[in-house]
């Protein structure tokens, strides 16, 4: 690949240089315009996003790959193509990654899809169980380099979680805001960091405003909140689902991939990573589709797919998957235009079928999904009844979250029986 | 190490030949006497318990060590020191195991031991969230061997979602037994693999004892129930705790290690592994100390431990570590012998330390562990105030399950506040 200009890499917000590895600068998505590594988010110019801008002109292909198979068991394997420095292993981080990629036969037959062909990408082995892990572990790195000392968010509970524990093994003061009504698994592991933990009244749209306000307060100086003023170092993590995936498939790009849609960073930003393995050679060049998947309850973008607009309605949310109950997706364009341009899909299911597509995973594969992997799985069965979905073609579902954090979606599920200890009464309840 | 007498592997019980890898014979851990493998755990000479001798006599250390580095991300990669097939890797189960080993270096500094010295093995990583996964697979092989299609098992909650979770998978039915009052997190992590789940009014023994009678049932015909007749295999998974251990610290012994206690067999098995890397060669022989570590309102071993006993007195538990609530553990007098002949000891802590202890892991190092993390990390802080374990050696601390399994023990951890989405109540509320 070409050799990118490599920008000042003097911090001109915190004011002192900064080692962020192959991360060059910050450059607009929208218009290009190029800025140094800092604590900033929106382009000076145009008010797009920012995105980090690397320079990879040094690496070999064959020597990188090499390097990154040596590498540890999780997203630092990947280092040298993430805004960290190079010595990143070595810092207190709860490490992230390399998460199973599950050969899903069982499921496969279920769906209709090919023998061989289906595999779910099983975040929830991550540290706090979410793929949110993987973002904050970049986010901590950029906090570290820009010498913030407290870190906050927005969550709807995932990033909550993985803030507060990131956060405790890293030195690092937490104080996040979550919606007042979230389900307790996620309430629980949020606080037992030791971190605090405020609940805001309304939705996750709400409490986003609200942070947006208080960065641009005085109360909220100095504090790195991971998806506003750090989004940037933050959203990169999502790249490494991409390339745990291709590695994982022995070095080959999926035909097919199904990504949940909450504010839309991830499928973007694993479009990113399929991208750059590409350039990098370390994939061969070929056509993948990405799909999104929304719940019908908070599914502004694929009411928008649908529709064939190119910008997105704000929705309400209302789901069990609040996972994914963003109802002002930042990156919703963007999805649209990769779901459109790589031949994919944007789909939504009912959360009926959220709730069946969780037991189907579990009773399949073993897998115990959070409602967000009930939305993919569910989106991928109805993408093959309809036929957007190729069953013939290699199709990596990721599942994003645990079971074990939203219990309340599954809570009719318990005991077939409960009896004495006697065979007279396991006889009776007639499970002999 | 001198060869080992090759037994008969024809399954005398199953009438079909058997391959379980190197696994020889069953062997009388009291009496020595050996039997094929089949699926019994009693010894016919004297009733003691029956564990898996193995032929490792053709192993090469350096080609076995090489070997075992090159396998797969999970248990199999000690496949050759296991009862499995050598193409176990390819059957479809949920790959447990290889879960971080974490340099604590946080909780070091707040239980006074030397930095750089402190390491918590996290097997809440496991699929299910607990180290039940590496036993369960090892039962699942040994279920296929014999030819059972029902899997079963009495459990304090770990064990019934790791079984129903590998039998989905694997393709067993399930029927599993618990206590009636667990944890809500449990229940529905069992019942929602889609096998049977039964509870039973009366407490961990009273399952045990049920399933005991079952067994002997035409009821429980062809039942393959994992922690009963299939024990021995089974109890083979908790080794790999040792292995993983000894080389994710560079093929060493560790000098100290803390061990919680259900029935025994996890401690007695680690011992066992620790055994076998040093008869191969594949770490140096030298000293290491093993601790057990009970909670109070259930500490049968630490009572006798403390008292000078080499009986154990069965108790009637009352403590929030459900998990290892066994009142009459079977392994008790095994655990005793090896704390005293390596120099450990046994301890217990209350409940109330058992939650600081959770507590504690949390917002140290960021994991979020079970309460039987909470009795290990509790444990492991009163052996370094008695004096009992030494502060300058390398100290792995087990933590064997998930805080999200166990969210009572912290129902109190919660929101530091809940406030609207506007600056005023943010600073009405004393957090800026």
């Amino acid at each position: 690949m070409a050799a990118q200009t490599v920008a000042s890499t003097t911090d001109s917000a915190a004011g002192t240089s900064v080692d962020l590895g192959p991360a060059a600068a910050l450059s607009c998505r929208e218009c290009g315009h190029r800025v140094p590594l800092g604590p900033v988010f929106a382009c000076e110019e145009c008010f797009g996003p920012l995105e980090i801008a690397y320079d990879f002109s040094a690496y070999d292909t064959e020597e990188l790959r090499k390097r990154i198979e040596a590498g540890p068991a999780n997203i630092w394997r990947y280092a040298p193509l993430l805004p960290v420095p190079a010595d990143v292993a070595t810092k207190p981080n709860i490490n992230p990654g390399w998460t199973k990629l599950v050969q899903a036969d069982n499921l496969a037959r279920e769906l209709g899809v090919d023998a061989g062909k289906l595999f779910v990408k099983d975040d929830s082995g991550n540290p706090t169980h979410s793929f949110k892990d993987r973002v904050v572990a970049q986010a901590i790195e950029a906090a570290r380099a820009f010498g913030f000392t407290t870190l906050s968010c927005s969550s709807t509970g995932n990033l909550a979680g993985a803030v507060g524990a990131a956060a405790a093994r890293a030195g690092f003061r937490s104080c996040v805001f979550i919606p007042h009504d979230l389900e307790q698994g996620k309430v629980v592991m949020a606080a037992v960091y030791g971190g605090d933990l405020v609940g805001i009244e309304g939705n996750y749209d709400d409490v986003n405003r609200f942070c947006s306000e208080l960065i641009g307060d005085p109360a909220g100086e100095g504090w790195g909140f991971v998806n506003v003023n750090l989004r940037p170092y933050y959203a990169e993590g999502s790249k490494t689902l991409a390339y745990e995936i291709c590695e994982q498939l022995g070095w080959r790009l999926p035909d097919q991939i199904v990504v949940p849609i909450a504010s839309g960073s991830q499928l973007t930003k694993i479009d990113k990573g399929l991208q750059e393995l590409i350039k990098l050679g370390l994939v061969e060049d070929k056509p993948y589709r990405i799909f999104g998947a929304q719940a019908e309850g908070c599914s502004p973008v694929s009411t928008a797919y649908k529709a064939g607009h190119d910008v997105v309605r704000p929705q309400k949310p209302n789901t069990i998957a609040k996972s994914l109950a963003i109802g002002n997706p930042a990156d919703g364009p963007y999805v649209l235009d990769i779901a459109r341009r790589t031949g994919g899909a944007v789909e939504d299911v009912t959360d009926e079928q959220v709730v069946d597509a969780i037991k189907l995973l579990a009773r399949t594969e073993g897998i115990f999904a959070e409602t967000a992997g009930g939305v993919t799985v569910g989106v991928t069965r109805k993408l093959v009844e309809s036929g957007a979905l190729d069953p013939s073609l290699t199709t990596v579902v990721l599942n994003t979250g645990d079971g074990l954090k939203t219990l309340d979606a599954v809570a009719g599920t318990g005991m077939t029986a409960t009896i004495r200890p006697s065979l007279d009464s396991f006889r009776e309840a007639g499970l002999a």
